[in-house]
């Protein structure tokens, strides 16, 4: 390719405020054009990059015998209400109206439709198990959108779904995907987690979850500095608290906290540690109100609050509907005199505290010398907290220690959540009608791209390895004007493309220096300089990843790039 | 692939109220499924063919040197605002706000964010031209959208951007991607059309589109029966209005016409002809009231009066619009004594009419001895209607016919109407400052499956050439508990396979009726069957496309159908 018929439009400066390394560098390179908040044009290089990605994932996903379809993005508002996920998805989901006035929505993941896909086509146990499988666009909302591809709000990403007639079959599935998925980030050379975790879909009978560590990552992952134990943080049991040395039960006291908002403000109003404060917070959940206490020093894990009450939505009270239930602002709240009738949910960290110290649930007081049990009553102890580094592994070996990383898939075995609320049965051998047994599958594409672009990179550029490269080499006259190194470079371009090699062909009229810098950037393997010994038919090569430079003559050209790559191939 | 395995629900019924051919084989040889209103599965038969014609568009668009990129469906609205476009699509665009509040939509085409990225990236005459083009879904919310892929609201589609320092330049690359369309076509072994159209897009400096021929299409091109001349009806100039014989101006006179609404209302009950009725119509142009008078039987063609009155967007005003305008109901409304101030457009039919019919802004009145000049004005007489059937061919050789078909694609060349809405300019070798010229084609490429559905079918189901099968060959063992017989389909499944055939292995426990009705409906080129010969090593072999049978030993297979699939090549 001629780099004077692409767009490649490298970045000297690259905007101050973008500080996510991944897209710093896809910006600089030219790869990715912002297109609105949190959407993104793929200009040449990324979309060759993507395709590289994109057909690893579909020769490993093809290997399994999955079959390829293509599910509508575009779907109806009512059969997400059907599967409640339009509460799990929130505001996280783009909803539009069309012009006759129907609901529609463009679809994060496609449970439902292949659901009824599947319902409407399949009977009988004769035609299962059905492995389906697509690569395309999908759509969230999502928060956190800065970050490029990271998390993009459209986004390119693989989906699998499987079918099956018992757990058996669905567990063998589910192994094999894994395998598949773990194929594909070896071939991709990432290192990556397989951790425990938490879909948030009622009846998941498994989920676990692809990590790849990063000091950029925004998911943490719980490791044993001792053992294998490894899990997402939102699954990670915290399985010891510590056994407070208790006091004397003092009196209960009320006083007066003029100012007192936070736990922080509590802690230097009564000189005292976040250990010894009860923080309470009030959920929202399936439309009912729930007190959920913890430690001051501790994080109330959602996932986990979930699971105990078996919620299939909750969300925190707004600070309205708390001053409206409780008569009190959030600051001052506590669990002593709920003027309600409220479950409260107390973390077990809360069994072991006394004489502590929590708001009096009247705006500007808290209490002193609270005790659990004898102040306020608790319908259930659980765990509700994410556990901290430092405290015991779960797994009860060694202590705890976070990693952090980026989500890059997940395999979730649904069970019968889905076939329940769409009645996708089949008939078995023996003539019963059963639920469907499902599996979902995800891996992030474009946020591959982001993570590649993160680990294959220094700081004048990308450093792509054989295998990933938008192309194999970069064909550099040095100076364009010069007829001998534009004759040469012309011949060889024709010679290299000849073999097979992709080669990018610099022919743009500028200095060497910009040329070099956006080499750089570029990262391509291989760069092949001629220069002023191109009378001699000799050519300057430099390696990208370890900067070492040779002078190869024309002729012995195509044999030593041959064998660099036989020896840098990673496929 | 074993068709155990994969996903093919045959119907033998579809429902009554699909009407459109090739949906209806599509849904009949389980090839799509309906998801939500005109939006659909693609399932794997489609997926395979859909990758087939998608490799076809990318080797010829590739082979111009195109670049692919993939530019953002999720876009800013106010940038579509910027181009106008907004009242060009009106209700078709999907609209939506995302959480914090931004107005975004789903792109159908993709001129305003490439001529924004161009705009930021391309500043010099050097980098130019520049070619890009997107294979990638695209929304619209049609109209007529029950016709499964051939306006579907989600569809595949390519659309290619070409960026020019000159006309020239825009000229050559125009005519070369008309060709490679062309070779598209012709590869796919359509029929075609190349016509004159009007984009629409304001300032475009030519468009033409392709049209497949079909009876079922729902666009008219007009074509000479003696000429080459062919043109979509949009753009057919209406030549010559027939003179009509002027009798001697009678008297205006007003006549009291209950119930009259219509033209067919005013014949009967004048009992006259409707080239004797003058029709006037309402239309709103830019914010602007203006009249639009055509002859009784004539039709307003809106894209020439777009361009007459150098329109950015115009509709028809509404029954309440000419209500409160003109103080009377449609029905009823005429050029005389308009009680406003308002331009009034007719069509040149209109400058041959005498002692006419028409409304008299008057509820239920009508006005008789009509006479154009004498009893109202006009302020500009143009050719604003349809051409007719048996007319004179607009290139005044031979009579017009009409032709119904599918649009297929477009190519137009846009000239600057994006890029100084956009400022994209570029600097030109004499440093002055210009617009860039763009050019924008599209190619419907699931319209494209519809089209060869319809094309390639009979009664039985599909008929696919060779190079567009989902699979070559189908293979299926009669009766699949006869040992001997599953035992050779077994073998010549893995031989077929070894020797790069694609088969759809037909392992299933089914009849051999349902295999072989599910067979012709699926379409598969060849048909091997393994039946009671099985022990001589003998099958049968079924050519789908003439019902040819043949007996073949296996030894003689491979050949065979290497000489099949050789003589049958359409690449």
């Amino acid at each position: 390719m001629k780099q004077s018929l692409t767009l490649i439009p490298t970045m000297r400066e690259v905007p101050s405020d973008i500080e996510v390394k991944s897209y710093k560098m896809l910006l600089r390179a030219g790869f990715l054009k912002p297109s609105t908040y949190g959407v993104y044009s793929y200009l040449p290089l990324a979309k060759r990059l993507l395709t590289k990605i994109e057909n690893i994932v579909r020769e490993e996903i093809e290997a399994l015998g999955a079959i390829e379809i293509s599910l509508s993005t575009l779907q109806s508002h009512d059969i997400w209400e059907l599967s409640e996920r339009i509460h799990h998805f929130k505001d996280e989901l783009f909803t539009l109206t069309d012009k006759d006035k129907r609901d529609l929505l463009l679809a994060p993941s496609h449970e439902e439709v292949v659901t009824m896909l599947v319902r409407d086509e399949i009977k009988t146990y004769k035609k299962l198990p059905l492995i389906l499988y697509q690569i395309q666009m999908a759509y969230r909302d999502e928060k956190k959108s800065r970050t490029g591809l990271l998390r993009s709000r459209e986004f390119y990403i693989n989906d699998i779904y499987s079918f099956h007639e018992n757990e058996e079959s669905l567990s063998a599935t589910y192994e094999r995907i894994l395998q598949a998925y773990t194929n594909i980030l070896n071939r991709l050379r990432l290192n990556y987690h397989i951790v425990d975790a938490d879909s948030g879909i009622k009846g998941e009978i498994q989920s676990q979850e692809f990590i790849i560590p990063s000091e950029f990552g925004d998911t943490i992952i719980v490791k044993s500095n001792e053992s294998n134990y490894v899990a997402n943080i939102e699954v990670a049991k915290v399985t010891q608290n510590t056994d407070e040395i208790k006091e004397v039960q003092k009196s209960l006291e009320k006083v007066s906290t003029p100012e007192v908002k936070t736990i922080k403000d509590l802690c230097l109003y009564f000189n005292i540690s976040p250990e010894s404060c009860i923080k309470m917070l009030v959920y929202v959940i399936d439309d009912e109100f729930v007190v959920v206490l913890v430690r001051g020093d501790h994080q109330v894990n959602e996932f986990k609050l979930k699971k105990v009450h078996n919620a299939t939505f909750l969300r925190l009270a707004t600070e309205d509907e708390i001053i409206k239930l409780l008569d009190c602002s959030p600051g001052s709240i506590g669990p002593i005199k709920l003027p309600i009738n409220i479950k409260v949910y107390a973390d077990f960290a809360i069994q072991t505290l006394n004489n502590a110290v929590t708001g009096a649930n009247e705006e500007g007081y808290h209490y002193m010398n609270v005790n659990p049990e004898r102040d306020f009553a608790i319908n259930t102890y659980a765990d509700l907290r994410y556990i901290k580094e430092g405290e015991i592994s779960p797994d009860g070996v060694g202590i705890t220690q976070y990693i952090y990383g980026h989500e890059i898939g997940r395999v979730i075995k649904l069970g019968t959540f889905f076939s329940e609320k769409f009645n996708a049965n089949f008939v078995d051998e023996n003539d019963n009608s059963n639920p469907i047994l499902m599996g979902s599958y995800q891996l992030g594409v474009s946020r591959l791209l982001a993570i590649l672009a993160e680990k294959y990179q220094d700081d004048n550029g990308f450093v792509w390895p054989t295998h990933l490269s938008p192309y194999d080499i970069h064909l550099i006259p040095i100076n364009r004007e010069d007829e001998v190194q534009w004759n040469l470079s012309t011949e060889l371009y024709n010679i290299l493309s000849s073999y097979h090699f992709d080669v990018l062909f610099d022919d743009r009229h500028e200095s060497p220096g910009v040329k070099f810098t956006d080499a750089d950037l570029i990262g391509l393997p291989v760069r092949v300089m001629i220069g002023k010994r191109a009378n001699e038919g000799i050519v300057e090569v430099k390696i990208r990843s370890t900067g070492e430079t040779f002078e190869w003559a024309k002729e012995e050209l195509i044999d030593r790039l041959n064998e660099f790559f036989r020896t840098n191939s990673y496929n």
